[in-house]
């Protein structure tokens, strides 16, 4: 088995936003030269996550909205009354998961038509890191 | 490293339902003869979800309910107001996660007694694909 | 490519607890020579989690709260009429999900500096099964 890493630092503009990082998986799946197997797209922080899902700009403001309706900042947390950043962003980050796995076939990314892999950033406003791990033959 | 691929065709009769899909999950493990490592059942689709747990029917009614209560259909989504489909399955299957590894041990998955591999889906009636991937030696 | 499976159980003292089992994760990767790879470390329960995110006690309490919050126990569940476990349980299971990977590089797992596994025990006070599954060269 080959394994193949490759390391995205991502610095958002905003406190919270959304990117869609699929190039960048792609990337480093080209660097691998691995033709089947898969990649592990893992977010190396407990504030942001890293899933799978539709980049459509109106579904990521109702994402976006949706967390903040389930999880919603300023309320009373105990974690944000020891430290600078929001209990909320660590819930959120629960909530639709740090890592995902994306198949290889063929040499390629197996995502659907509506699938790609979208970097969710609930802290942001500094360097953050992301880890592209490809593995297979 | 084995690799071998199966996909999985699901038309659902209704809208929304939860199938117990571990029967074809082990299909493809026999087909596969791997021994140990993993199985990767994702879905393909952006409003579907694949996960563990157990397929008791009224803890099913109940998760069903509960992601109407959590993420309910028919609100005012930025999402559905371009698209047919509804931003509510997007974030339904965001909730409970779009795939699942299931650990190969012995040459069976392994599973504990009230575990079974569930696809859910949230926007049916129309065929919807998940890849079986089996990995490892 | 090489697996190495551990088995961890669990009795936590109370109904609800929070554990960090990194140290039992580590102790696994060593035991396995495995240099680079992942980990699968997967509960073999259906009321119960395993994640990563910070271990400070204060968030833990929030997210203890938080998940009783979004997904209470002593409704009017279905599955709790018929069963004596909890379909909060469940439901909580599947809102942080049951099964997270753990990347290894250089033989060190791979986790950022606020980042641990975690293993959430909602219906504690007997025995649980974890398995932790290593696999890579």
């Amino acid at each position: 088995m080959k394994v193949h890493n490759e390391y995205l630092t991502v610095q958002t503009k905003q406190k919270r936003e959304f990117q869609n990082i699929t190039p960048s998986v792609k990337f480093a799946l080209e660097k691998s030269g691995i033709h089947d197997g898969l990649v592990l797209v893992s977010t190396l922080h407990s504030n942001a996550a890293v899933f799978i899902n539709d980049e459509e700009p109106g579904l990521l403001a109702d994402l976006d909205a949706w967390l903040e309706k389930v999880a919603p900042h300023g309320e009373d947390y105990k974690h944000s009354a020891k430290f600078e950043s929001n209990a909320s962003a660590h819930l959120q980050s629960l909530l639709v998961h740090h890592q995902v796995l994306v198949p290889i076939s063929d040499g390629r990314l197996e995502l659907g038509p509506w699938q790609s892999v979208i970097y969710a950033e609930f802290d942001g406003l500094r360097p953050k890191r992301i880890l592209i791990k490809v593995m297979g033959e």
